[in-house]
């Protein structure tokens, strides 16, 4: 294969974007660590920047939210400020939809440059978020609200509504020969 | 596809690894924004982090940049302190070896938890940087020393020498489109 320059913005480009959708899937390392990456480019340009975690994560990305708050990041943790006082949903659809909710509001307003959906695919597919809000709400997002999502098996309709869309692919993973998870690296 | 939860690290792991050596490759988007996603989480840790650029960026990484060194990051611009004396050598080559005798020392002295080696793979592959060198250091590295190299075709030395491999695989970028790169979020 030839090697080539890694500029991955073309000196040609025509139209400028408002804003763009970005979406970062597969079963590889780097989905989430990529957003987080983009919210440090962010930062650097002084954006308000918000993160969404739609999943519990226990103790990952604790590092990530502990920099990204040092960084001036809104950052949302899923199950925050939640009661739930529903007979009609489990618990985790609840704590999913009121994550939903929050982030809906989140693009809707326009406080935001840039909105980290981190994890969404999992409720999404999972049936606890209907998959045509989330693209409704990106959708008529207000022109300079970037997303990124992130999440393995995004649904065909988020990848549609995506202006880039990567898919992390694993090579080989160190877990796979047994290696625990290092702190400061995994999480 | 059967959707799994996220959680990227086994319960199961047995093995205590004392550092790891990552490797983000492909023609895919973010390659360098999950390294620099790496640091944002290994700076929560407060881990001393260096960073060595492999190629001159212009308006590219200016942004993880300034955020790094407001993360305390020590970040090696490539051309840094850069006196040419060679004729043996055209400058670009005399750049790349210049950077890699500054990470070589990096790595070697082993006062940083994490280096990454940001789009090394050009300069290895483009024969500017010795792939057997690069190998050797990241093998004899201090056993604290966590490495993460970046780049386009990662030659297969060095994904021998990884414990873990991703390569970030587009699936469609707007680019493609004609669209512009966009401050904050491309650069």
């Amino acid at each position: 294969m030839t090697d080539v320059p890694p500029v991955e913005a073309p000196q040609t480009g025509s139209v400028r974007a408002r804003s763009v959708v970005l979406v970062n899937t597969g079963y590889g390392k780097g989905k989430s660590t990529a957003a987080f990456g983009l919210v440090m480019r962010a930062a650097a340009r002084g954006w308000n920047i918000a993160v969404v975690q739609f999943l519990k994560s226990g103790k990952w990305h604790v590092g990530e939210e502990d920099t990204g708050r040092r960084l001036g990041v809104d950052w949302w943790t899923i199950g925050e400020g939640f009661t739930w006082d529903s007979k009609d949903l489990s618990e985790d659809e609840a704590v999913a939809q009121q994550a939903w909710a929050h982030a809906r509001a989140v693009i809707a307003a326009g406080d935001h440059r840039l909105v980290v959906l981190d994890e969404i695919t999992y409720p999404m597919n999972w049936g606890w978020i209907d998959p045509t809000e989330v693209v409704d709400a990106i959708s008529s997002r207000p022109e300079h609200v970037n997303v990124v999502a992130t999440g393995r098996d995004a649904p065909a309709v988020l990848v549609g509504v995506a202006d880039t869309v990567t898919e992390m692919v694993k090579v080989k993973h160190v877990f796979d020969t047994g290696v625990k998870a290092l702190r400061g690296i995994d999480y």
